[in-house]
This record gives C-alpha cells, sequence and structure tokens, in this order.
C-alpha cells in the first residue's frame, strides 16, 4: 500500500507519500481499507519530530480515518468485511489501510458521506470525553471554548447547544465568529480585539463559565480561572500557548474549581474503546437526526497532505480537513 | 452568653471571652448549647483579620461544635431538644450557644464522648468531601497525605484505609510519623529529611499516588504534579505554602491528572448539607464500629484559646485541639 511517510522530520514537504508494507491486523483488531483520513495538531508535532506515536502503534500520521473493513483479525465479532466505517486511531490513518482495535470502531453515521465521517471520530471523541465525561457540562450551564471555529470547536458548540447549555466562544475575525454563531454559538468574542475574561464576565453577570474547553494550556492558564465560575471546571486539551503556566490557586480555591489536562492518543485500549462506546451511544444518534453537521473546510487527495498542513498551520480554516485516498478520489 | 470576641485582629491574645448577645436560630436552623468547639487554621487566618466569615454568618470564630439542642427555629424537623449532636458551622463554634442549620447537624456519634465529638465535623467533611466525593479515591489506589499527623491528616489516614486503600502521608519528625502509622499510614516520609518526589516514586514502582490532600499549595504544586499517578488527582483544600504556583500542564496533560481546589466554608448550605449527609451515612457507621478513632491533641478551657491558637501554630500537635465550654468543665 501506500502511505504518507515522514523520512525526516520538519516542515511539511517532511510528508511523503511513498509505498510501504501492507499492515496486518493482530488479535482483536480489524483492517480497515481507508478512504480518507482527517489532520489533527498532533499530526503537525508529529512531523516536526515533536510527538512520537505510543509505543506499537503505527509510524504514519493520523488519529482517524473513514472506510470499509477488509479484514478481520482473531477475536473480532460484532463487524464484517464491507461495513462502512470511521475509526479513532493512535496513527496510521495517513494510509491506503490500517489495523485499528475493534474496540475503535464506529459505524459510518447513517446521512453522513463516508468521506466526511473521516472527520468525526476525534472531535467527537475528545469533545465527550472532555465536556460531557470529564467535566459534565449541564443543560443551562455555560460552555466556554477557545478557538470555536477549528474542528473541535465546531463540534463543541453544536454537542453543548444539543444538550441544552449557553455557549461561548472565542475565534480570530468575525468571518468565523459568523460561522461560529451559525452553528449555535452565543457569545462570540474576537480574541484578536477583546479580552475573554471581561466579555465573559459582562455576558454571564458577572457568574464565569461554568466549563472551559481549552487548546492553548499555560498562556491562557491565568484568565481562565479568572472567567470561570463558582464550581467550573477547566477542560486543557492542548497546549498551543505553552507548557508552564502560574495556577492562582486561591482564586480556584475560592471558585472550588477544577483543573484537568487530557489527551486521547496514550489511553490505554479500554479507555480508548469506552470513550467510543459513549461516543456511539450519545453523539452518534445526534448525527444521524441532523442535529449536529460534520464541519469540513476542504477535501485533499492524501498525496498532498503537505498542503492541507500549510493550511492547518496558517489557521484561516473552519472545521475540519480531510485527506482523501486514490480510492476516494 | 460568652463568646470568643476579636475586639482587634492580631495574635492569639486578640481573642477575647467576653459576653455577647444569645443567637436566635432563623428559618431551618437549631440552637445548640455548646459543650465543645475545635480549632482549625481557618480560625487563625480569620483571628489575623485574614478570613471574613461569610455575609450572615456568626462573626466569632469556630467552624464546628458538639452540644445539645436547646430550641428549633421554625421549619425543622427530626431533631428534638436535648439530643446530643455535633455539627459543621460557618462559623460562631467558639460560644456558649450557636445557631446551625439544620442541614449541618449530626446526631453524636455513639461511642463518642461529647466534647470529643466536636472535632469530627471539620475533618470529616473536608476529607469525604474531597477524597472521596470529589476525587474518588478507591480500594487499591494510593493516597498521599500531606500533613499527615494533623486533625485532617489522621482523619484521612483512617478513613482511606478503612475503603482498602494504601496510604503515603508526609510530616515532621519521626514521632509524628510514628503516630501516623499507628493509624496505619503505609508509606512514611519526613519532609524535614527526605524528598516526597522521589519516597513516593520509589514507594509505588514509578507509578506515583492516585489522590493528593495538599494542605500547602502553591509551593508543593509542582512536586505534587510530579509525584502524581496516571489518571491521579490533585485535591488542594488548603495555601500554607503560597498561593501562586506553577503549574506543568506539559506533565499534567501526560498524566490525564487533575487539580481541584475547594473551601467548605463558604458554600451554600445545600453543599453542605449534601455532604453533612454523605458523611453520616459513610463515616459514622465506621466511627461507631470502632474502625475510625477521633484523634484529640489536648482539650482546653474555652476562654483559653488563645493558647490553643498558640499550640496550632507551633505546629507540635497531633490530631484536633478541643476547646471546652464551662458547661463541659
Amino acid at each position: 500500500m501506500y502511505a504518507i511517510t515522514i523520512p525526516e522530520p520538519g516542515g511539511p514537504d517532511a510528508l511523503v507519500w511513498a509505498e510501504v508494507p501492507d499492515p496486518v491486523p493482530g488479535e482483536g483488531e480489524v483492517l480497515v481499507e481507508v478512504v480518507a483520513s482527517a489532520v489533527n495538531r498532533a499530526d503537525v508535532l508529529q512531523r516536526q519530530g515533536f510527538y512520537d506515536p505510543p509505543p506499537g502503534s503505527s509510524p504514519y500520521p493520523g488519529l482517524e480515518c473513514a472506510g470499509r473493513v477488509s479484514a478481520l483479525g482473531p477475536g473480532v465479532s460484532g463487524w464484517s468485511v464491507g461495513d462502512e466505517v470511521c475509526a479513532l486511531l493512535a496513527g496510521g490513518g495517513y494510509a491506503e489501510k490500517v489495523a485499528v482495535p475493534a474496540g475503535q470502531l464506529l459505524p459510518a453515521p447513517r446521512g453522513v458521506d463516508l468521506a466526511t465521517a473521516a472527520g468525526l471520530p476525534e472531535v467527537t471523541a475528545t469533545v465527550w470525553s472532555n465536556v460531557f465525561m470529564v467535566s459534565h457540562l449541564r443543560p443551562g450551564e455555560t460552555l466556554l471554548v477557545h478557538g470555536g471555529a477549528s474542528g473541535i470547536g465546531t463540534m463543541a458548540i453544536q454537542l453543548a447547544k444539543a444538550v441544552g447549555a449557553r455557549v461561548a466562544v472565542t475565534a480570530g475575525g468575525a468571518d468565523r465568529l459568523a460561522r461560529c454563531a451559525e452553528l449555535g454559538a452565543d457569545i462570540l468574542i474576537d480574541y484578536h480585539e477583546q479580552d475573554f475574561v471581561e466579555e465573559i464576565r459582562k455576558a454571564t453577570d458577572g457568574a464565569g463559565a461554568d466549563v472551559i474547553l481549552d487548546i492553548v494550556g499555560a498562556k491562557y492558564l491565568d484568565r481562565n480561572v479568572r472567567s470561570l465560575a463558582v464550581n467550573g471546571r477547566i477542560a486543557v486539551i492542548g497546549l498551543q500557548g505553552g507548557v508552564k503556566g502560574e495556577l492562582n490557586l486561591g482564586a480556584l480555591l475560592n471558585k472550588r474549581g477544577a483543573v484537568t489536562a487530557t489527551s486521547l492518543r496514550a489511553r490505554p485500549l479500554t479507555e480508548k474503546a469506552a470513550i467510543v462506546a459513549a461516543v456511539r451511544e450519545h453523539v452518534w444518534p445526534l448525527i444521524e437526526g441532523g442535529d449536529i453537521r460534520p464541519i469540513v473546510d476542504r477535501s485533499l487527495p492524501m498525496e498532498q497532505a503537505a498542503e492541507a498542513h500549510r493550511a492547518l498551520e496558517a489557521g484561516g480554516h473552519v472545521g475540519k480537513l480531510l485527506l482523501l485516498t486514490p480510492m476516494a478520489v
């Protein structure tokens, strides 16, 4: 098969479409013929040599895919050759085939184009596990999403609205905020021009946000604590603004607040399977019912992964960037 | 009645035993004739002028007491005049009488001297709410307790052991560590002489502590993160080592960890009542069955509250310092 390889870490052109050996599904794994994968920020870090795949996983980038089941490894039940699926991966999505632990497979949702389904596993699993399983967002509460126009952001807005929460977003520029508003965001904050602490304060009559989904990390830590409501929860899922930040524990204690930080990729299989099962139970019906739409910025041939990485790094996109294998094109 | 008043904030001698008006129980409140109160670190901060009582609560210090019900306010059911009780208070325990919201009352546990019961509400509510309700310590997990010989520490050791957890403690000096060992602590760390990060690492084969109950705050924040296991939870309940500390979000994210910070005093009545109800359900049977003992360092007449504060600040005590009203003496 062909896959995107990284012979030498570096810029976008470090991504090379090359012939490699086919993967073989192991015990409890399913082989998927990939129709599409999608780009995540972790792929950029892996390309740059800063984020090695977990031991035992594929060396190629790609944390999610969609396609068709082409073979079953030993001990797999519940899936058949030919099933249209999408999957959460520890790596290897940028390829024509990938072996996937069966617990990380989802049926391609009815009503969604198969390639488009490739952009669903990471955002649904990340948002559901953090905003709902860890931070327990409840109806009537306010969620603040940083990067509201990103793949994660566009899913977080829709899921939070679907459960009856109020949603605030930060994004850069009126166009991107308008897209967030179309998806249901109630409070729109342009981080180029506004102070989100002050805007959240005004929009909540001083109460603050009950849950904050954060991709920035250190640079926003103090401001996130200041934006938090009593009993509020900050879920850090990215560190684009640095790793080490000052935490005002006195302010956090006065608010009886929580700061959590998680990632999906390094979790053991049992935890990933539990999250995927919860996504299938709670999120899939909302997608199949049309309450939630996958938001795709653009689709590119997988050989042009470098171009997709440049677009992600430039930051002007709204929603997911998909990579299509020759099978899809 | 008489109460300990604070005419001018300051050192221990700022505490003055003086005649004051009797409290009157309001809607949903019970009047308790106090036999004993107990000293908490928050009382020292209040004496120094750094921790005002929440609006509407008694101006006198004292976050817990034991005594007898002497009158019922309107709308109270389930309690009778003469009942022997102890109570979690927002203030006012250093007095001959105190009005208490009924949801914060507990029956004095069978088998425990009434005055001794005065030292139970704060430690049981703090440990149960943080270690179990917030941080979900499970059997087989490791709890690290900073200040293992304190009132909070001696209760945390016993409760964690009672549910089948492994317990590590830090304390200053061999004598205090020996008392922790008597209560069941498995891993003893002398913070004067040992690095707790290294000792926890060695004692857990590198895994780290699943839950850390911390009274130090900023000064220990980075070391607590380094001592944490994957999926670990840090519960900050005191800030004796400062308010603002550096949080390594990258390390926290790699461990999928959580930092929470809470206090009891400022919580709304409904949250306090829920915690007290959980303590009555889960902790009281362990006390009445003899699995858990109240640990009292010494008892002093309430007029000598200054002496008790000096003892708490000197830090040589093990367990609680009780203050007895003239009724008890």
